[in-house]
């Protein structure tokens, strides 16, 4: 811990030392330490991005809750392989590896298509009337997704985003957001992929009842986590605790994302120190993870479109921070006179 | 005036039919619609990015309104040509050109150094007792700052930053901000490159000075531009008007770029329509000119550093924008299905 605070010190100070006001690259400042005291070093790198979109359907979502039908997460996989989403054309952009899970989608896959296979179940339980999901599928989740994580690891992947697809997911997200924060249930519930005020009221009238019939009263983690799902928010909140564990760069998307983040920060809050929040979401309950966690995202960009896109839009600032602490001349370097003493 | 209502609405229905909720992609869709609407298609593209930062000195510097003295001005530039700088970096990662114009900086630069030599003057006259800068000077940097984004719309180049470098410039930018937007003075002034309150305190006094000094009572921005100065800022506000003749996307960077801004704005409120507002300074006075032209910027991360950071970091952003209109597939083309009608 001494050593961490010295090299917390060494940080700032290199940092002050470059050619420029103090503190005037601001929050690049914050990630430039905050990375620099992940990898231990003054000197950080990022090295093999990886975006891994978990895909997995609610059963919940024919009841109503969300604007759109189940096969779109099956018919959104296939154009993610075809190269035609929006997480494609980003990490296309920004040099990101982009890998795609089946964490439980209804529709079946050729086998040898480029995804991940690692269907727990078509689609969840409903959890309006049971628990969405087992022990045994959560365990099996846990496994796969730890897999995926430490297989990128071992080709060298030092960071790391999650996204997610799923019909329906908003609502598991909400549910997870009420039970873990204190924040009453119409403040967690929005228009997820775009429903209208009526339809929020319906999504809500849904959600209050799903809450009375699973009557948790802890802020046990997995008890949550099992009774409102779904497959891909359990198997991102177990890839994130894993690659805590292996001390990555976690990059943090947007409401569904973050809900999965509270899944894994209820069990350990350390995590934190290895999580950049890359956007906030115009799902009205994101800001109000973010404030709860108290933490700030790098975009606010009104977007709401999950699949990881946050995160993509994000990384070349990220990617900048560790530039100018590696590239920037410091005063010294440069024959540049620092402030008056005025 | 009907082909470009006729364009909006395509655009609008190209943006529309992307295999994401309707909306989703928040301001980037915005920023796709005005760069389609400027060049007039339906596949826009940004060809050969360039950011060009104008250097000059301000004679007040000396008096106390920056924490730096003008040497660092000189300095910077050599900075900027070996490649030390924040915008060297920020250009280098994400493939943009950078040209420094010594627009008029106090010290002597060697010919053979590979930056455009268009020094007005050795800085600005001092705005305490007489105009910053003549009428021919005005002329002189307005034939020149022309000249270079006539040079760089030849070479292809549809989209163009303009940064600055200049000690004592927020004193300028604060004067041509409260003369053209009706706001105090108090709250135009700030910290600079890191005054303290005693500081800021002593520069508001002295603008207040300047101002009673000067008593100009229209919106002038050639009296305002003469009186206050200084070269940079108003070669700045005159590429900017030569882009916007020449039809480029035209990056507006912080507090001293806006003020510039402010100049050409107030000839030909049109100009708008080809700006994007990269970032939010932390320059107290910038989200107040921001809020006067009613926009909104890309980016909001606390920087105050000048030298056109703020437009290479969001550069990526705005390449975002372009390419999921060009690259993103349509529902019909993904074979997705549409919002249920619910």
């Amino acid at each position: 811990m001494h050593n961490q605070n010295l090299l917390k010190e060494q940080l700032k100070n290199k940092i002050n030392q470059k050619t420029k006001p103090l503190g005037a690259l601001g929050e690049l400042e914050n990630i430039a330490l905050q990375i620099g005291l992940i990898q231990n070093t003054l000197s950080p790198n990022l090295f093999n991005p990886v975006i891994v979109v978990f895909a997995g359907d609610h059963a919940v979502a024919q009841s109503g809750v969300s604007a759109y039908p189940s096969e779109v997460t099956y018919q959104m996989v296939l154009n993610f392989v075809r190269g035609g989403a929006g997480i494609n054309v980003f990490t296309k952009q920004n040099n990101i590896h982009l890998e795609v899970v089946d964490a439980g989608v209804m529709g079946d896959f050729e086998e040898n298509l480029p995804i991940i296979h690692a269907k727990i179940r078509k689609g969840t339980r409903d959890y309006r009337y049971e628990k969405a999901i087992s022990l045994e599928e959560y365990q099996l989740a846990t496994q796969k997704s730890h897999e995926i994580v430490q297989n990128f690891h071992k080709k060298g992947t030092n960071i790391i985003g999650f996204g997610e697809m799923g019909i329906g997911n908003t609502a598991s997200a909400s549910l997870i957001m009420h039970h873990l924060c204190n924040i009453p249930l119409a403040e967690c519930v929005g228009a997820g992929t775009g429903l209208d005020k009526k339809g929020i009221e319906k999504k809500l009238e849904i959600l209050q009842q799903v809450t009375d019939f699973h009557k948790i009263t802890t802020k046990n983690p997995l008890d949550i986590a099992l009774a409102f799902g779904g497959y891909e928010i359990v198997m991102m909140a177990e890839a994130m605790k894993k690659a805590k564990e292996l001390n990555m760069v976690i990059m943090i998307d947007g409401f569904i994302a973050t809900s999965a983040l509270l899944l894994a920060y209820s069990q350990n809050n350390d995590i934190l120190e290895n999580c950049i929040f890359c956007h906030t979401s115009h799902e009205s309950g994101h800001q109000k993870i973010l404030d709860f966690l108290g933490v700030k995202a790098i975009l606010s960009l009104n977007m709401r479109l999950g699949e990881g896109t946050g995160t993509a839009l994000a990384y070349p600032i990220i990617q900048s921070a560790v530039n100018f602490l590696n590239e920037m001349a410091s005063f010294e370097d440069a024959g540049v006179s620092k402030e008056l003493n005025v």
